[in-house]
């Protein structure tokens, strides 16, 4: 389970960018635009031939994914594709996380209908995707260690507004492979979700110190 | 936090289902397609125009989302915009879960392109979404008593393998207001995930009974 990677340069890395991420972000909207539509038959038929179109055009050509990219400059994973950060990947809010030097994270950003559980909150298991993810990206230093979660748990103190969110994250302790890392969910009126999970180092990665 | 809810006939429950499924199984397709795509600009701004044409007419009308829709003749919240189970949610697999006799819920779906984490393998908050709604869903008798999660935790034996998966949740057992379940995700090869989560009944529920 060692993951090859390729790198990018910045050049290339910035035309992607700026090419990519306006389409991921018509996605977003276009997904919110779809759950509560509630236009007619033929309406629905009229935006399915452009949608159709669309998915053609963006198949005739794909990248090979077996591989992460890496960016030459700062060395990190980009994370394109990834559900929780990837700015390439719709379903992504996306949580662009800010590393600070101390070694803590934080993100802030904007949860809207498509992350919905009960009528005006956050669903609880979108919380655990989002602390799940910055809870590994502080333990692995960024995802430049390789760890993996070995447990996560999650305690919900009250519902999450939708609207504008902040997660946060550090690491309290290291002891061996494992590494233990907690965050938080906050919302508008305070901390609304903790987290605490146990990230371990594969064995694979150990001899490599 | 009590919810309100309009109830749907079944046949209007048929119609909508037919009209708007096909467009959100479309949207998935086209998540898929963009995260890899790699076509050169002039193609990603023929798809940009039409994913605006589609966007602007799927915004034509909408529904007023501050209610929970239930069926006529089940009686079941519809879930239509959960980001789990949501079939009109394309941010959702979507997990269509099973409900048995004694209780016991399970679902096997599909995890593409949208749901990875390293190259190959479910990001691991993903499987605690997914977790996160079973537990939910078989604690709550599906989605038809208020019960939210207290804690949920969740532990990785190992990867989740991309492709069909199938997860299950069952109640261990109920003290007052709290209900304990449990839950497992697998792949081909046998269970990758364990979740055991606690769901509270509110307090404005508990005098209803």
């Amino acid at each position: 389970m060692q993951f090859p990677f390729d790198v990018i340069s910045a050049e290339e890395y910035d035309r992607q960018r700026e090419s990519y991420v306006p389409l991921t972000d018509a996605l977003r909207r276009l997904i919110d635009a779809g759950i509560h539509t509630a236009v007619d038959e033929a309406t629905v038929a009229q935006a399915l031939a452009h949608l159709s179109a669309a998915t053609e055009l963006l198949e005739g050509e794909q990248r090979t994914a077996t591989s992460t990219l890496r960016h030459a400059d700062t060395g990190r994973p980009l994370a394109w594709a990834n559900p929780a950060v990837g700015l390439r990947n719709a379903i992504a809010p996306p949580m662009i996380i800010q590393h600070e030097a101390d070694g803590t994270c934080w993100s802030e950003f904007t949860l809207g209908p498509a992350y919905e559980g009960p009528p005006g909150w956050v669903h609880g298991g979108i919380c655990a995707l989002l602390l799940d993810h910055i809870l590994g990206e502080v333990a692995s230093e960024g995802l430049n260690q390789p760890k993996f979660t070995g447990t996560i748990s999650v305690k919900y103190l009250r519902g999450t507004h939708l609207g504008r969110v902040r997660a946060e994250a550090f690491v309290e302790r290291s002891e061996g492979v494992k590494t233990y890392a907690r965050g938080y969910l906050k919302d508008d009126e305070g901390i609304t979700v903790e987290a605490d999970g146990v990230f371990i180092k594969p064995a694979w990665a150990r001899d490599a110190g």
